[in-house]
């Protein structure tokens, strides 16, 4: 097992400080969460938990709790927002795993029957499109 | 959105009232950790809270904490006991989503760079792999 190093230039850390914009969508003491600009389908969330880890492996037990929390709650959210029929939820720990930020996040992905999630991709979403759907998941959580 | 019921037929409400039997890696108050018997990996394993619940849409959020300190708990086993490069955390919220058991469960799959996880199929594993596999994870659990 290779020394997990957290690098406090990671992206995720850059929005938490505020050095960089997101379309945010939710916050409270423990997370914040974003749209992800390369989504894997419409929709697609990011819970990032403001404690600093690389990934699962080095995170704060204590922290967990309200991690798993705020995924419930844009999962939720998700759903309503997008009339999706399901939810999948991801946590990828390490590049073998498919991690690429290393700071530790949760994927909240709107799913539709028959419609396969798109790869992983290096392809921007349209910030237009990024932020219609952070208004329609803010709303949604606002009135859950 | 369709009600969702919960259904305590389903295959891990058996598991967990011991009526079907199942290659047990972690238990606490709050979980079982179980061998998944059609592996998408070598190692696949899954977090099963013992709180009824469809999947997270319908999840007390108090029983979200525990749940995830156990998959945390099992991540890091799960790297351990396979000397894995990294480890995928998957959850799914209805059939649309990937969820074939309607009882909340997370899944911990062992990655190793390059490897791709195989697909949900219907073919179960040789039971005397999972049970080595187990094995494995019971031991690394046990020296955390």
């Amino acid at each position: 097992m290779s020394a997990a190093i957290y690098d406090s230039e990671n992206i995720f850390a850059k929005i938490l400080r505020g050095e960089i914009p997101a379309h945010k969508i939710y916050e409270d003491s423990d997370v914040v969460a974003i749209m992800d600009v390369m989504p894997q389908g419409p929709g697609h969330a990011l819970v990032i938990p403001k404690s600093p880890s690389r990934n699962l492996f080095d995170a704060d037990p204590q922290t967990l709790g309200g991690l798993a929390q705020a995924v419930r709650r844009v999962a939720i959210a998700a759903r309503k927002a997008f009339a999706s029929d399901g939810v999948t939820v991801t946590q990828f720990n390490e590049s073998a795993a498919g991690q690429s930020v290393f700071h530790l996040h949760v994927h909240v992905i709107p799913r539709f029957s028959g419609v396969p999630l798109k790869p992983h991709s290096d392809t921007m979403e349209d910030d237009a499109v990024l932020a219609a759907n952070a208004e329609k998941l803010r709303a949604a959580i606002a009135s859950d």
